[in-house]
């Protein structure tokens, strides 16, 4: 069992400043460093260790073999890899960045010597900055920790603490299976909200009158900030691209069929019973199942336990207690 | 003004139910016919005033001139209207279908004496049969009333007042538009939704178990019992292939983009404009405006108000109280 790392946040908005939060609360040293002086004198009054000088956060991180937290937005990711290879070539580095594939190539371009584990917190995207930050963001929350085959075992250890000292649950994946997974249930659902609420509002404000819980509903998350939504969806996009096409080919063949047949019975009962698989995948009861963190073939276990939908919901020295279904 | 009418219900079921429960309730002499010896022992239990004799209900009708309010299942309207034409060809008609067109069309076919304005009360679609019906159902719904320039004037008022009496505010519309416009926003979410649940279950348990608030408010109604909501996109088959066929060509631009440039600026930016109108819209401020029924351009009034967005709050005599933004 590796000790409790100290743990350095680069980066302090919205998903950082809980991060570094939530660790503070849970006990461990950490500091963090961000290039907005408005949130680093915020974070500094609410009495946070923080500064806007990221070279000397890495440096601090560099002399007691700190846990680098990599939390700014994806198009700022090189910008900072660039500082840790300059100053701490082979960093202990996760991050909390909504796409992993994306992040790992970045890492193995610039940082090549960092022990990376990448990691995604699946919590908030409506508000963002300092201010919004909370320690209890991640309670109950669901944190991919990117599992390979050849993913340092200390820093993968480190990564899944850090996570479930926050309150969140632990789900194992690949970068390729997280970015995926993501794709269909969380890029693709701010997808086709857009274009629900398009083609509603194009229905004029009869059609707006109109508008029953369905479209309500369904639109919701096409009132987040575009440019977080972008960001997000653009950043995976080669992932994404796959869910629209499968959601083209379904949308397309539902079409198809109320053209010609005027049925949709193929169509609607499908959906039903995803959202049933859904729902019963929600309240599955869970059986307990321990994996040894400290073996040469945890990367695969846990990126097996992740694949049938099970979770790590504590650590007992190396080994992770999981649930599955 | 009309006297408030005698009312009689054909079919029970969630919305007919309701309908006679609320009716009763605010007073009018009401009485109904189902075809389910169940539903009619229930509601005379409850003290209703049903049989299973839909002959004798719509005699009962002929008798008193009453308004009757056809409310079965689309597939079930040409065998009422058959009896309606047999036994009181000229009757004062209404009806509570999800779609308008095609009613229309089934009236001007099979009944085309009787003096029919169309209705659809949009709420309830999770629960059916007269266990479920309740007399403030359509508290704060929305009633589309078709107005169309030959609608008889003594059931147009009728039909409104009728709606506004279960609680309900009354929106004008043509049968045409008003297809148009729930195709948009309640039948498209639907198919939407029954798409995005069958992407997203077809990424897998770890998929499901990363499923974040997007997914599970956008796959919501495909929770709905499947054939109700065939039934319902079906009924509408022209209006929800055009409102299919943008959502095709919104979703296949921002394929292209996305694939092409990788940026999905336009449809985030979009629909996030959509989304914003519809929250405008919902609490946008009202001005009270007067329309006068007993006016022959009445209808044609009552259409403009709807096609802005507007609502019938009351009845004065003749004078319809709306609102409008």
């Amino acid at each position: 069992m590796s000790p409790v790392p100290d743990l350095c946040v680069l980066g302090l908005g919205l998903i950082g400043g809980s991060v570094l939060r939530a660790a503070s609360a849970a006990g461990w040293t950490a500091w963090g460093a961000t290039k907005s002086p408005q949130d680093a004198t915020a974070a500094t009054s609410d009495g946070f260790d923080v500064s806007t000088d990221l070279d000397a956060a890495i440096t601090r991180a560099k002399d007691v073999d700190a846990l680098v937290v990599i939390a700014v937005p994806l198009p700022a990711v090189d910008e900072v890899l660039r500082r840790i290879t300059t100053i701490h070539p082979t960093a202990k580095l996760t991050d909390v960045v909504s796409v992993k594939a994306p992040v790992a190539e970045a890492v193995s371009r610039l940082t090549p010597d960092a022990r990376y584990v990448g990691g995604h917190p699946m919590a908030g995207t409506s508000t963002s900055g300092w201010q919004a930050s909370t320690p209890t963001l991640f309670h109950d929350a669901a944190w991919v920790i990117a599992s390979e085959d050849d993913s340092d075992p200390e820093v993968l250890q480190e990564a899944i603490r850090l996570a479930l000292a926050t309150g969140a649950h632990v789900i194992p994946a690949s970068a390729t299976e997280h970015d995926a997974a993501v794709g269909r249930i969380s890029h693709l659902p701010h997808v086709l909200a857009a274009v629900l609420a398009t083609v509603g509002a194009d229905g004029g404000p009869l059609a707006l009158a109109l508008a029953a819980g369905s479209f309500t509903d369904g639109t919701r998350v096409a009132g987040t900030r575009p440019e977080l939504v972008q960001a997000m969806c653009e950043g995976n996009r080669s992932a994404l691209l796959d869910a629209v096409d499968d959601a083209l080919g379904r949308l397309g063949a539902a079409r198809g069929s109320l053209a010609s047949t005027g049925g949709l019975a193929k169509t609607i009962e499908a959906g039903h019973q995803a959202r049933q698989a859904l729902e019963n995948h929600q309240k599955a009861p869970r059986k307990n199942k321990d994996i040894d963190l400290d073996s040469p073939t945890a990367p695969k276990a846990l990126r097996t336990l992740g694949a049938r939908g099970g979770r790590i919901v504590s650590l007992d020295g190396a080994t992770a207690r999981a649930q599955t279904s």
